[in-house]
């Protein structure tokens, strides 16, 4: 497990992520199997593993085939989820995620992923790899499934409390260009999320960013959009302060474990529903399939000049892979490139 | 139909509505229908159905045995759905929200029930009936089902926008007192919403809201909750701002929506599925049943003088029914009367 990246024979396409093995409820338990996967399903792939050596390598053990592509990065010390951040920053030099995206700042790595504190992932980033020109502050955007069988992009979740007018054109700016990258969409459809269709409505903020938006061509802006139509599918990307979007995504979360729990609860209510229960399980097991948020799992850090994308802190195995293709489909499509580009053709444009 | 109610013989525990006809989607032929509904299940209700009286009548003609129970008030003008609420006020002095609202006001009912511009019948509302002393302005709330069978409290729903410290600390209190008098709670628990359960994290006026409600002893103040927790029903009353509310309650019901089109698409994707879900199509019905959002309809405008309740603008002839039955729960509460109370002794207290 010794082996060095820079003794290997460089081949085009290469892709290498250092992943923050220490992060989550899980840890390596979860994200070292889930690396393993990644390994076997893209052999162009390379990755750091981030963390207290000892805790990683009994995951390892049994993975020599392969050693030449992976590499521990011995990191003694771990940020808590509950930590905060600014302390996390001053106290904790050699934490995993701190190396982790140490590793993409130097360029050894292309993407770095973390399931760790949001908030300390978020203030390192930052701070490290630093945010793009124009750009004031990293956001948080991840997929969402929508009636149409799609997905759309939702930002920012969580990475700035309040935002600007200013700030939330930038995240439909960037959520527009990841959504072109990522999900080939033409010119895909940008909304603000309000209280109201209407243009009456809402805070001043949102008011004066739908008019930042209206004024660029190159955005196709739909208006604003009421949260009851963000899984409609019929806009690509929804835009609003990380408050908000914090809120609604885990609102959506907490709804659909209850009325998995209601349905199950309607299946156990008697004899005849527990048969019927029987009857239908492999439905049901499709159904669970079809609404499984893992599959939507790892959030980007948009924004940034480089790949970060935060897991899930109670990932799984499954969960953490669907993360680490994220970051996979971001460094082949050059999302940090692309947004550079489009931000610095609308600052010319004003 | 042309009886007035000062004829009629006053019997105790009476209780009269004023309920605007002309709002939501569907006007009167979905609000009378209920109405009548009403009128058969509650002997001692009387109402007011206020609205254009040619438009009323039609649906009344076969319910000649309620006319000592039921009293028309003519209103020529509509407050349309999208229109701007100050607009509306300064240009329609006798519409039918303005009109059952002045009922109340005059002491002609007790409560008053409108489905029509939520702007509007705020603005109305708080002109005409006033808040409680101590009170800035009214929040909205509205109960959600949660995972231990009963329901929750959460406001503000959309009244205000933005919300400072005092402003969530004055909802805390209104929705324990509401919490207390309908779902005879005793010191029902109270927890502001957040976006982590951290005491370091979140918006300045939440974390300064919850330093004022933890010196209030007499409410159970139990700190910060995050939006996937709403549904457990750990807590009896949720807090937040307007705008965070009304998001999370329409995104909750788009992805009710969403999970249920899954799942019926789900038992239509083959022969087989379509099989079984014939043979659990009295599960399904049941699902549906419990996870109907028409048993929660009528949202409360908590902190006014008097009851007003806002129904859904969609809602359909049972939810409607629940509305009227929320404001006769709170006339027989009491419960403007139990925050008034609350509220003085709170501010003694300081």
């Amino acid at each position: 497990m010794n082996s060095s990246f820079s003794q290997i024979k460089q081949i085009a396409n290469n892709k290498t992520l250092a992943i923050d093995c220490m992060g989550g409820d899980f840890g390596p338990s979860v994200i070292i199997p889930a690396a393993i996967q990644a390994l076997k399903q893209y052999p162009e792939l390379r990755l750091y593993l981030v963390g207290q050596e000892n805790q990683l390598k009994p995951y390892l053990k049994k993975f020599h085939e392969f050693k030449d592509r992976l590499q521990i990065l011995n990191a003694d010390e771990i940020i808590a989820m509950d930590e905060k951040p600014s302390r996390a920053i001053r106290s904790k030099p050699n934490s995993s995620m701190r190396q982790a995206l140490q590793l993409v700042k130097d360029g050894k790595a292309q993407a770095c992923i973390s399931s760790g504190n949001t908030g300390a992932l978020m203030a390192l980033a930052t701070i490290l790899i630093g945010t793009l020109p124009g750009i004031e502050r990293p956001a948080i955007v991840a997929e969402l499934p929508n009636q149409k069988g799609g997905e759309s992009h939702m930002l920012d979740l969580g990475a700035n409390i309040d935002a600007s007018a200013e700030q939330l054109a930038s995240f439909a700016v960037m959520g527009s260009v990841l959504a072109e990258a990522i999900s080939e969409e033409v010119k895909p459809s940008v909304a603000l999320l309000n209280i109201g269709e209407e243009s009456i409505k809402g805070r001043d903020s949102i008011k004066l960013a739908a008019d930042l938006l209206r004024q660029h061509k190159d955005i196709n802006f739909q208006g604003f959009i009421e949260a009851t139509q963000i899984f409609h599918g019929e806009v690509d990307v929804i835009v609003c302060d990380g408050f908000t979007g914090n809120n609604v995504l885990k609102a959506s979360e907490g709804i659909t474990r209850f009325l998995y729990d209601q349905l199950r609860a309607e299946f156990s209510s008697s004899w005849r529903h527990k048969l019927a229960a029987i009857m239908v399980q492999p439905v049901l097991n499709a159904f669970k399939k079809r609404i499984n948020p893992d599959q939507y799992n790892g959030a980007s850090l948009l924004g940034l000049r480089e790949i970060v994308i935060k897991s899930h802190g109670s990932a799984d195995k499954n969960a953490t892979l669907a993360a680490i293709k994220k970051a996979i489909v971001e460094i082949e499509r050059q999302v940090p490139q692309k947004i550079q580009h489009k931000v610095a053709s609308l600052l010319i444009d004003e």
